[in-house]
């Protein structure tokens, strides 16, 4: 099968934290055309562990991120596989000698592709899910004069310290499978990584989603252990261990003030977008609690707080589990598009 | 240093999984004096990997459980290193092949102590925090015309589902520890347990305590990596393996209603707990949410919902680590007690 992506070289790219990744490689995908006046981009970045793929659920006729009138792009992270990433990178900075990549380094990269490559100066809208939230508040504070709208939902502006902690215990568990082998492994750490899936499994849907057995009864897994072997265990077993421990670096250390324009000072990050914002929490996420959504949302100058009310937690939404989420997020941005 | 507590010996204990444990011991430790009349006992069971003197926060001059006028017997959980567990029982039953033990086990062994040593038929209060609330539901349903009150906080009469996912991590990141050999380890599996300590972490406190920052403001670590390593590495780095994981099957299966006497019916079994009943969930206890204690007291005919108003999660008020929350619990049981 042929790959269904394009590769952008990034050259020579440097990043915040000092490394250089040379022959750097943003992988991307677009739906739709671009048009004359180019302006009907739509930048929808990748989410923890997710390839473009995984954002085609809120992509297609008649929702708001509709190909036929809008051009899409699809940047994937550094880190996730298909950009540049531990598990494709030659030595010498392949495997566990990857550098240090933050959520910043990615967006610089995605600006030189919509820019350099498409010739984009207006963008009319950044939309994502977790940690493609994250840099979806990067796009607005880096690029404020750019950005017409933005759309974060279930993400965040900068780590938080809970969920800074939250992301050391799925570390934790990956790591403490000494086949892991501080990423030199030679076999997969299959043990961490289940470990990690069992984590993460308390984490991404919330107590009332156990309590009413969504799992069984809207998802179909035959029991609760089903569903933590089939699909939490089968969402990690495939993916790199390095690759994965990239992106929780990256996603640990977001902060759109962590840069030369905002010098750490969060509140005047989140003051500079200039875009439309709808901040779209959900309403039971456990690790992006709407509270923090709702401090964003007051330093903001154009934005407002959407919970999404779904006892689905961090799938509220994302991505496309649960099609009444999808719906009521699909609607928010036809209305954010439209204004 | 002699030991501060005292042993029952329970001789042959028949459990409810099937096994037996050869002189099986009951550690205890007794404060205040048993009146003539043996109607001023409180009985109030320990916590997970928690052992006698972990409880004794709550208990002094002034507060609700004053041994000047109570009698107050702690007894040690099964499998919590005091009372028999994986680390200190003989061949066979030692180490990984240590039995599966039931809060109803627990509690039937404790029946025994208070009943065949000391002669009591009444007991005033049991309380306890977690799973030492577990084991203050158990008194409820299965000595309903013996307990006058019971006191639970921050704990559940039935394990979540929810709550077996979050306790699925823990164990999953321990036991991710190659050194761990299923039990048969000859060295501590440090990574193991450092591993289960970060995991935990995000559970334990809320969102808002690491928000506030009160690791660092109230607790005094020097930053949020010191507590991680000096509080929640420091916890669990010191326990047996084993034995935790023990305690992790007893809560994971605790259900008041799995035994003869209700069949697994919940709701019977909650409502057959005749004691007065003040249920006190943490307010932001992320894994006994006030929700699930919401729905107990439904069902039980004569309890009261008392949320512990408090941002530290699930240790508002254990152990005695916030003093505020400390007051709010005293008070409640000065207020049951009078009743």
């Amino acid at each position: 099968m042929p790959a269904d992506y394009e590769i952008f070289d990034l050259g020579d790219f440097g990043l915040q934290r000092g490394a250089t990744i040379r022959g750097c490689k943003l992988a991307y995908k677009t739906f739709g055309t671009l048009n004359a006046a180019k302006d009907n981009v739509v930048v929808y970045p990748t989410w923890y562990s997710g390839q473009h793929y995984d954002n085609e659920w809120l992509i297609g006729p008649g929702r708001a991120l509709d190909p036929a009138h809008l051009f899409i792009i699809i940047p994937n992270m550094l880190g996730n596989g298909l950009s540049s990433s531990p598990s494709n990178t030659p030595e010498p900075y392949n495997a566990g000698r990857f550098p240090l990549v933050t959520a910043c380094d990615n967006v610089r990269a995605q600006h030189r592709l919509v820019t350099e490559l498409f010739g984009i100066e207006r963008i009319r809208l950044v939309v994502g899910w977790s940690m493609g939230a994250l840099q979806t508040f990067h796009w607005g504070a880096l690029y404020p004069d750019m950005v017409e709208r933005i759309a974060p939902f279930c993400g965040s502006a900068k780590c938080s310290r809970h969920n800074i902690v939250f992301l050391e215990g799925v570390k934790a568990a990956l790591t403490a499978d000494a086949v892991f082998a501080d990423g030199w492994y030679t076999t997969k750490p299959a043990r961490g990584l289940r470990a990690m899936a069992r984590v993460y499994a308390g984490w991404g849907f919330s107590q009332a989603f156990y309590r009413e057995q969504l799992d069984i009864k809207t998802l179909g897994y035959s029991s609760l252990e089903d569903f933590l072997v089939a699909f939490w265990e089968g969402f990690f077993l495939p993916k790199d261990p390095n690759n994965l421990l990239t992106m929780l670096w990256t996603w640990q250390n977001g902060d759109i003030s962590d840069n030369e324009l905002y010098d750490g000072d969060f509140a005047k990050a989140l003051g500079a977008i200039k875009a439309k914002a709808y901040v779209m929490p959900g309403q039971t996420d456990l690790y992006f609690p709407p509270e923090d959504s709702a401090f964003e949302v007051a330093h903001m100058p154009d934005a407002t707080l959407i919970p999404v009310p779904s006892i689905w937690g961090h799938f509220a939404g994302g991505p496309g589990t649960n099609p009444v989420d999808v719906d009521f997020i699909d609607g928010k941005l036809k209305e954010l598009l439209a204004a």
